[in-house]
């Protein structure tokens, strides 16, 4: 591959960022532009480059290989992906599991039509942890496996927290139980409640004045987000907040422990520790923009996800050099 | 899929036992015959099931979808793999690396004009070791990657010792440094020579009145073998061998170290922790068997490796359910 791969980036947040700071670790990317639905120019000072109005995105026909998408899946994505998968191809990290299969058969419409290649939900979860799950249970057919997510920041907890009356500030960590993934890495294989993986983390910014005792109970009582956990909830100060809990960490395993057909037990595990959430899911999807670029030339089109995708297409490297380095 | 796919399995050692278990766990197959160098009358009260002589699998031809070939790197594969991909679809652990490439091209030339699909070098390592280092460097560029073997028995030391005067039998471990691997996953990136990333482990049994400090001194000055690292030989008694190293348990890890655009550190492992290593590669053999019957199926033809395979071909799940439940 000779040929430097031009990306267009679709929202600027963290994840957006993340794609910048990405691209610029790829010497055979390059980005073209970035698109927004802010006011450009005042964003373009955030930037530093070619920052455009993403109704503006159909004039970059021909100039852009493979467009990013970094809005968040609730309202961004159902709209953007299948609208710019028509002109471009696409890359995105969806999220909303239960939804899916519907997102795939919209997506894949508009990108047959378009004659483009769109990746869907790609990242780490879906994405990585996906990828290893169907690999595990390809080769184990016969065994249990296990996801567990953290020690990391769930945005949407925190974002519940936040809305607790008293609440000036928080955080919330998903912090995996320690005990039962050694039990299963000792080749174990428990059937467990939402309880039993998973402890909820909260530290917590009151309002001068507010009952504590209230905040603690509205938070451990929550339903969905709380009440089916084990949660703690600790109050800080402000400056401790933005001093230890600004980071974005997360990560997690995924674990299946089998049988083969000798009755041998056989354990598998991935697993990440990210100091960059967004950062990381940002150079994932980088890998799969390439991906995309890759398969569009070799006359593929339609919807994609990494379940479909050959790894080698996610390198720069040639299958040549591949097998000689890696394999 | 509802057609069964029908396998043979050319040699029947740990390996093709390991296969002929890993088949019964897949209802989607099928196993057609063992073929075999030896008398396969005599081999047939073993297998329990069809066994013929290698210079019969040409009266296969139509009967058998692919061949899972179970001989050895040293001079099995590098004969057979060709010859059979002539006329089969074919599968193998060809696992000696620094021949790859020219193994690759010579079986890729034969299942062209075969007109066949063989998948080459896959198990774990190279395999699935190979397709995490593939996939962790592609996503982070910056960084360091590290591979692990152990705790495990190798053949080839273990052969090794037994070559050494006064020893009746023996087997040896390769054992990663713990600390080293914790210093890895607790984010330092270090330079290590071999000594450094593993230990050797010998269990011996003596001739008797053989000269143990001789034995030890032959082995642990060994050049290839266990010079390079530190070794430790304990002598224990025929039944302590027969007692507790008479398994084959392997595994390891790969970890990729690395820092995202924007300078945060992440970190990637994937790991192994195998009671038999023959009956998981087996199991992994299989799964592939599954992906060459399906790249055959849509037209492809040549040598393929786990890096030229979409892993959604290792499952007999349908794309659709596939995204459905494990995306």
């Amino acid at each position: 591959m000779t040929s430097i791969i031009k990306v267009g980036i679709v929202g600027y947040g963290n994840l957006g960022k993340g794609v910048q700071q990405a691209i610029e670790q790829n010497p055979d990317m390059e980005l073209a532009a970035i698109f927004t639905r802010r006011d450009p120019q005042q964003l373009a000072e955030i930037t530093g480059t070619v920052t455009e109005h993403i109704s503006a995105a159909e004039q970059y026909i021909g100039k852009i290989d493979v467009m990013i998408l970094c809005g968040g899946s609730a309202t961004d994505l159902p709209e953007q992906t299948p609208q710019l998968a028509r002109l471009f191809n696409t890359v995105d990290s969806f999220d909303t599991h239960a939804k899916i299969p519907d997102f795939f058969a919209e997506v894949d419409k508009a990108a047959q039509e378009g004659g483009t290649v769109s990746v869907i939900s790609t990242g780490w979860d879906p994405g990585m942890f996906s990828m290893n799950r169907l690999l595990m249970q390809s080769i184990l057919p016969e065994g249990e496996d296990y996801t567990f997510w953290g020690t990391g920041v769930s945005q949407g907890h925190s974002d519940a927290i936040r809305r607790v009356p008293g609440v000036k500030a928080g955080v919330q960590y998903t912090v995996p139980v320690q005990e039962v993934i050694d039990s299963i890495r000792g080749g174990e294989t428990p059937q467990l409640t939402t309880r039993e993986k998973h402890r909820r983390e909260c530290y917590v910014v009151a309002e001068e004045g507010a009952d504590r005792e209230a905040i603690t109970r509205s938070i451990v009582e929550m339903p969905n987000y709380f009440a089916d956990y084990d949660t703690t909830v600790n109050f800080i100060s402000e400056d401790e907040l933005a001093a230890k809990h600004s980071g974005m960490p997360h990560g997690g395993f995924v674990i299946r422990s089998g049988r083969t057909g000798g009755g041998s037990k056989q354990i598998a595990e991935f697993g990440l520790k990210l100091d960059s959430n967004p950062e990381f899911t940002a150079s994932v999807l980088v890998a799969y923009a390439r991906a995309a670029f890759r398969l569009k030339h070799e006359g593929h089109k339609g919807a994609k996800t990494v379940f479909d995708i050959p790894l080698g297409h996610l390198s720069p490297k040639s299958a040549e050099t591949l097998r000689r380095e890696l394999l």
